[in-house]
């Protein structure tokens, strides 16, 4: 039987690399989306190029993005587990944020999100069965000055979880989205195996995506919505 | 001395209209701004042309918001308040919700919230003092499936107005949210005077443009940022 | 005709004498509640005594409270307004915290106040009107270390005031929320006529009880459960 | 090398006896506490009394918990987990709510859940690692008029664990919360292996019971504090 399908949206060095091989390792061929090809292409030969492909694609284009997944559903199949982890803004205070900060901010961080999950949705509700996993922030549940393009972003993102995951867990199909609250260190700096009583003061990317994985294994009777992730020692 | 100006964005025949009799009334000259001029050049007319001038703007373009904010600054002075009361959306489920019906919505909500905001801040800072009360609602709060454009966009405007408080509150200037909590009435429609045991389901608009001239009055010893409104007798 | 009569629970020098002083000089007939009444009687005194009365009442005692409730409307007629202001805590961390600490944070600030409410519902529920205001704090939201006993009580406390609001506000009567966010400072310190441009760090208390006033005086067609009050200067 | 011991307080047939299980499984000696052991010996028979240990215990009574844990400690050992299920709450509106309804909700509810963390804080401070885990309801984050005193005592809960995790998190001791939104149904009754498109309406307690295994095996770069479990059918 071939194997489940997972789409990884935002393919970084920390987060996305992440997810790739933790849903690889769990069994998911996956496809891997983001602008630069660069280092999906290097995880792709890692990890054997019939289980992880990269493709190219600007996730701020419905376009770009609505043409990708066209064209992993031709590949792979359909997607039963989509993670988007695109995301960025601009670091400046609210007057200095201009239009086209926050509208980059708004295309990353909500529009994207929609669109993607517009493009697997239709499959997973014929199938009565899906995850979609949305990597939020502490800014999705503050504006602070110096987010202002940022946290606008990953509210409108937040809202749009909520509208879908109460329109489609009825249906099936598990929506939910974690609250990453610090900041991210390199693979493999997490406790896990540390001796006690070590401060850890970053979110170990593994930790994260495992955290995913957890999420898209919640037997249906006991779904979350929502879900905070903070290193022990991130004040808070 | 000259009255002080109160700009009002989004005139329509509720809020919009109750907005602009209250801050006339309550001593400002008020610049209204719409897309069409057909209410607000009535009202301008009933008010007398002096103290209540229309100016047609689209709201959700920058481009247009700015050119106006200069023709009231030329016309009437620098803004000592600003009510942001434009907003929409479209009623559709997430999976009917187009590319165009969330721009649209981000673009009327969040976008044209900051652009007006932006422009009336400057002389604001200088003048260490100054009002901007954002109408929100309960979509500010929370998404759900049949308002998945109109709340994005009203949690990123939402956002935004927290980024811009907790950056200019220190400064002076009073930066505030309603989140409106209910239906909306006709004009008069509310209990002010009503027998105590009547029945009130839907908020009366000169009762929401009285708490926003409350907010403007508030002492800088207590500020609000956000408030509630709603009727009696709406669940919640 | 009669001044109508307001109940402020909890006189100290700051927010309870100038709740006492804003009710009175709104026109009501003020009870003053508190477990001592050496400053509520000079209070009682300054303003003349048959408008202001003191009452010596522990608001932790259940069984005092409501024999304290006949007395006043024996002496000055059922009450339109209540003010709860009392509250305390003990600043300890969570291991230090003593069953009696907790169950007096409880008591003074979740208990108490639903005896007191209890004790003015029936006449006002018969009037279908009246208000009641709830002096909440920042530790009404959340709970941190050295807070322990204090935000768990008021916690339980914003619950109470949520319960009885949703049950009542239909009836006609009006409860809210104050979310008093910073330090108070002395009445008189706000800014109110100070210059624009000085800082202010503090909560004149004057301010907070012409608030809570505002409240009492909302139409009931755009009625607030909570609202946050804080200087401009806080942080937040 | 012994098997780490977990304390359940709490143990009914639905939730208590499926922590039970399930940390039993995971290889914990389990000590139920409980104020009628009918339950609890059943169980401890069913699974061999050497590795579960029911004990009488009134969880509202800080001294009888305060002994039980006491006991606990000289027969298994120092607790690795505590997981805190015990609550009730009456069922009355907020006129009707006397203040032993009060009182009750918030010895069992929060009184309770404080005491018993007292006990296992010490030796989970020295080892720097351990792990609460506390249920919480939708009336931790609300108050309705049909849950005045159980939502009460739930939100003084929230607020206290709040507290304690952020003093002992740094310390490498994990305290969270699950926020079990929806009516719990018989074990087994879940989605596990259930048909696709099956409609899920209740909470299976062997699910909340898994999912408050997988909070004490987060490791500490990404902890979560609070998580929500609903069915897929429950609306929110």
């Amino acid at each position: 039987m071939a194997k489940p399908v997972c789409v990884v949206v935002g393919i970084g060095p920390k987060n996305g690399a992440a997810f790739v091989r933790t849903f690889h390792e769990a069994g998911y061929r996956v496809a891997m989306l983001s602008r630069s090809t660069e280092l999906s292409s290097r995880l792709a030969t890692e990890l054997g190029g019939s289980d992880a492909k990269a493709y190219a694609c600007d996730a701020s284009s419905p376009k770009e993005l609505t043409a990708t997944f066209e064209a992993v559903r031709a590949d792979l199949g359909e997607p039963e587990i989509l993670i988007y982890n695109a995301g960025s803004g601009s670091w400046k205070g609210f007057d200095q944020t201009t239009a086209e900060d926050l509208d980059r901010s708004f295309r990353i961080n909500a529009l994207g999100m929609m669109t993607a999950a517009q493009a697997v949705l239709p499959a997973m509700r014929r199938a009565k069965r899906g995850s979609i996993v949305i990597v939020g922030a502490t800014a999705s549940l503050r504006g602070k000055p110096m987010t202002t393009a940022f946290a606008a972003g990953k509210a409108a993102q937040r809202s749009l979880a909520q509208s879908m995951a109460r329109q489609f867990w009825p249906e099936g199909v598990h929506v939910s989205l974690l609250i990453v609250d610090g900041q991210i260190g390199d693979a493999g700096t997490g406790e896990a195996g540390a001796p006690a009583g070590q401060e850890v003061k970053r979110l170990d990317p593994r930790d994260i995506s495992t955290a995913a994985l957890a999420l898209t294994r919640q037997p249906s009777s006991a779904w979350s919505f929502e879900i905070d992730l903070r290193p022990k020692n991130e004040p808070w």
